[in-house]
């Protein structure tokens, strides 16, 4: 089963959220993202969190049985939403409306992919890129010239790639621009770690380099 | 010495640029920054990078003596920017525009505080946020209710603060959201970590928390 959820930041193009949505089984708004759920045409069938940024007239329109409050102040809104989706048995979790807005939230949310590790296949996804953890593989299906990023959170050792325009083999990988604005030479493309939270990040377009 | 390094991202209010370029001694702009800086009536005082973001209107205005070409493919634009001030012998930096782009840049960016470490002191500037990374100790001189989120990048240990709302005592901070969205207790604040590479935002506004 497969969760849309949607964060309360920047949202991407109607366009790509509609898709998002027609692929989930299930929507699930973090609080106030209710409210920007519904301006967008979506209907989220749950909204999770304190619930204190959900107007009147979304929950008025949504009814109380989709509203779930939840006051845990050690977790963020998206880590209820996305602990929710899982709890109900969804194996694969697309995010949407992630960034866009604080620095310091953007940050806090990509740490999802390391907070949910093994739980669930995490996307955070936006109109540019799909980013998820490299939890041991990853592959990279995607047209040859297709942007890829890595980016370490922290110290990453045996970062080994295959089919991108520049490789790595076994290599340490530290938090830094290095690994930021690779290509895919050939399709599949693999990046394996062996210790150490990964983020790939695989952009829409496609950017060859001379 | 003071630089303001100018990143070619989503550039801070023309007030608070002012500001910046009004308490540095030399301005650098990364690349296609110098078209972005002209733009806002900011002159720097070099621009460097491949240079293949500058227009020809900015090369023209700024003369071949302010355009500093490095290709060297495994540093940035910012890297370079930064590394040039430092070399020059500032010892406070400055650093805005780092955000609003791509994901992958804009977590990249925010790496520059690793990397310089112990060069001097740099601080990532936007319209909400000073951004530092906590070398041993860092102070927030900073009204109480001032908003401040710590991030660890990967794994950070013996982290302990004084004079915010909530504390934290040798505690280990792993990346998560866990330390976002703190405020100042007391003033100065601080923040101490023993091991690892901590963020330190320290917001622009208060805001209490009941």
């Amino acid at each position: 089963m497969r969760a849309l959820v949607l964060a309360d930041g920047e949202f991407p193009s109607p366009q790509l959220l509609r898709e998002l949505a027609e692929a989930a089984d299930v929507v699930v708004a973090a609080d106030g993202a209710a409210d920007k759920a519904l301006a967008a045409g979506i209907e989220p069938d749950v909204v999770i969190g304190d619930l204190d940024s959900v107007s009147g007239e979304a929950r008025a329109r949504l009814g109380p049985d989709r509203l779930l409050e939840d006051d845990d102040r050690y977790r963020t809104d998206l880590e209820k939403a996305i602990a929710w989706a899982i709890g109900r048995g969804c194996t694969a979790v697309d995010v949407a409306g992630f960034g866009g807005g604080r620095a310091d939230h953007a940050l806090a949310n990509l740490s999802v992919l390391v907070l949910f590790r093994g739980q669930a296949s995490i996307r955070l996804v936006d109109d540019q890129f799909e980013v998820r953890l490299v939890d041991g593989e990853a592959r990279v299906e995607a047209e040859p010239g297709t942007v890829v990023s890595l980016v370490a959170i922290g110290t990453c050792r045996g970062v080994t790639t295959e089919n991108l325009r520049w490789n790595l083999h076994d290599a340490t990988l530290r938090f830094s621009p290095l690994g930021v604005h690779n290509e895919v030479e050939a399709s599949p493309a693999s990046v394996r770690v062996r210790e150490g939270d990964l983020l790939l990040f695989q952009g829409r377009w496609v950017e060859r380099h001379e």
